[in-house]
């Protein structure tokens, strides 16, 4: 066999990489298995940040599944924390390494070798974002050092209301903090109908937070280095100990990029469905790599870990000699936020009229429980629909945890492409603690349907 | 418009017949409607009486959407209650009708009937069934009477493990009562895979509910008229002041067997998918009737509200000249156990067996939540795979409420023939508070592809 103890090198240590390093040697037993992670820890729940920010997660050691030791001794694979990858040759196969430690720099050969990089925190060019309490959430050492921030400080201002903006703002919210929240757009959820960005700026305000919406930051705000808050275009200031930097990400790709790998919107890298990149001896996977979108039918970047997962393990599953592949993202995402949830899939409205789809959006509120049943929650769903056929194209929702599997099984619908008609039609399961006798899926549907 | 101002009547006032009453009435504004039902209440939530037993809602009227008086004021619907119809002459096609108040029986012509007559509580010829304190759980009153009962009572009988026994259990358990919940077969959720009847054995128990599985019933104790226990077959006594009736139902259909309908499996009425009988004049809905089994492609007897309400709709449609139909059951249900829900969907193993199919069933269990998340339930899922093609013919959960959204995205991925390929690809949503970064789905999908 040719890929007998070949050398395979993974640059990143967390969900892509890993999920590829771990499903690699799961299908040979002999390759030899390297990862280069930049920070200190490997093999960590990313997503779960901004709760040990919140303090439900108490310690940072909870949220790895395999530290380095673990990963030498039970799946023998050598991972390297604080270890840069600076270059790659990739007429020669090789790698410029620097051992962040020691400052030693050193090269290493590889066969095979997946990109994993992740992304990087976008950071504003403005007046003082350099110094000290301005935290981006990439890393665990990026949860731990805000953690500590926040447990000293009393009010905070998060720039950015993307998910992790918002996961942050109820992370600092319900651990006493004052939270100002500033986006530049002026509602929340954008990508979601308007109703749910008013959702959740009601249980925002609710909450507690301050929300600044339609707003820019001009300046951080510094007493000698001390941070003491930020001006907003307009001018005015708020008090703050501590900066969350939450405007969003790129790809991390300059190092693909030196090499020369294709790359494509956001310089994401641009891979196939096995993962492969421009050159057949380099895979990349997770949030470094562009994803295909089923609906959209174009590359796309959804820096999601649910994605970095399982691209990585496609990448593994090839380089192990596995037929797979990756089906696609269809743009599902979730967040929670206080007791409310949110959740979508598919395509939203301006998505599916900007692909050329004679498209609406068809909206209901519908209690989640029978009406007589206690405790029931008031839910929200939005089908978009295709005018001319009744296609499901995108779903949308809010509600409680029962959301999601409403939109997951939207979902199915769309990827199977589904019509109004025909869901209105299905026989979802009925108890009246857990639906309505008419489930919101049907209620949306036969809605829908008639404005077909 | 030949139907115009026609003359409706509906027999039963309950999800399948004011569902029918109310879509008529939508359609046609001028027809004359009359609905019979037999109890004293009309449009009510059957499927909330063991929550009206448990306490958890308070008043019966709670259950009720819209009393006589208020369908003649809002709907111009003429219901009365505690009619009973005694007979119909199709050839001339009127009815006899009993004031079960008066006594008084008078004729009644219709231009179009909706049988709604529901189902009936089977009664085991055990010696001492008839007398007080044997309650099945059909009607309003029969849910007074059960309450009112349980309120004096400490220790109770269920005969049968069925839905509503099961729900019952819980009720009488979460009021303080010591429950023996008698049942002839070996196991609980006998539909189910064996897993899920020991997951809800291990919760009935938790709960303090005596179980007597593989136990038959052979006698009501009673000294003088007053219950004092039963005997179980093997001489076993167990002490109780109340039997709770739930071994079953069969289809209320005495009126249209002696009026000559066709009918089916369980004396169940036959009717098209337009809801239509043998007797193009004569529309049946909900329990009294058959469904069509979109997977199983036959007749069956499934006695749900949900099904019912759609039925009863669908008749309405009709007859008020819209086309529509009923695109069959798929078997989909839902029962809560205490903290415990459990749903089903499609085939069970062996149904598929039984149809001809080579299938076999996969089964995980598998936190709800990512593992550093607090307070994840752990979930069980089984998926009926075909064994040829991996095609999905059913799904059983349990788990916290979130089994609902799951077994309805697998009812939906069953109803379009999706294989377990192509479901273990699904982009489904993702945050650490809902689910892991595998869904349970994608984790059983990804079993049950090696398995095929």
């Amino acid at each position: 066999m040719q890929e007998q103890g070949m050398h395979c090198v993974v640059v990143g240590g967390t969900a892509a990489g890993l999920s590829a390093a771990a499903k690699l040697r799961r299908l040979k037993p002999d390759a030899r298995i390297t990862v280069y992670e930049r920070s200190g820890y490997v093999s960590y729940g990313a997503c779960g940040l901004p709760y040990f920010v919140a303090d439900w997660i108490k310690d940072a050691e909870d949220l790895i599944s395999l530290d380095a030791q673990n990963l030498k001794d039970q799946r023998g694979i050598t991972a390297l924390t604080q270890h840069s990858v600076l270059a790659i040759d990739r007429a020669k196969q090789r790698l410029r390494v620097r051992n962040d430690r020691s400052g030693e720099i050193f090269e290493e050969g590889y066969d095979k070798l997946v990109l994993a990089t992740g992304a990087k925190a976008i950071v504003p060019p403005l007046p003082g974002i350099d110094g000290p309490s301005v935290y981006p959430l990439k890393t665990v050492e990026d949860g731990i050092a805000l953690k500590a921030a926040a447990s000293e400080g009393k009010s905070a201002v998060i720039l950015g209301a993307g998910m992790i903006g918002l996961e942050v703002a109820e992370a600092l919210a319900e651990r006493g903090m004052q939270v100002h929240l500033v986006e530049m757009q002026e509602r929340l959820l954008p990508f979601y109908e308007e109703r749910f960005g008013e959702e959740a700026s009601a249980v925002l305000k609710e909450a507690g937070v301050h929300l600044h919406l339609g707003k820019a930051m001009d300046a951080v705000l510094r007493e000698e280095a001390r941070l003491v808050g930020v001006r907003l275009a307009g001018g005015e200031t708020l008090e703050a100990s501590l900066l969350v930097l939450a405007v969003g990400v790129l790809p991390e790709t300059e190092l693909a990029k030196e090499a020369g790998l294709a790359l494509g919107f956001r310089g994401g890298i641009l891979v196939d469905k096995q993962q492969r990149t421009s050159d057949p001896n380099i895979f990349a996977a997770g949030d470094c790599a562009l994803s295909f979108h089923r609906m959209q039918e174009e590359a796309v970047h959804l820096p999601l870990g649910t994605h970095a997962n399982k691209q990585g393990r496609v990448a593994g599953a090839v380089l192990g000699g596995e037929a797979d592949h990756f089906a696609g993202v269809l743009g599902s995402q979730a967040i929670k936020l206080f007791d409310r949830f949110f959740a979508a899939t598919g395509l939203s409205l301006q998505q599916a009229l900007d692909q050329g789809h004679e498209a609406f959006a068809s909206c209901i509120q519908k209690g989640e429980r029978a009406s007589y049943y206690p405790g029931g929650v008031s839910s929200t769903l939005c089908l978009i629909v295709e005018k001319k056929t009744g296609r499901i194209l995108g779903a949308q929702g809010s509600g409680s945890e029962a959301v999601a599997g409403r939109i997951n099984a939207l979902a199915i619908a769309i990827v199977k492409a589904m019509c109004v008609e025909e869901l209105r039609q299905m026989d979802l399961v009925y108890t009246p603690s857990l639906a309505p006798v008419y489930d919101p899926i049907l209620i949306a549907a036969a809605k829908a349907e008639k404005e077909v």
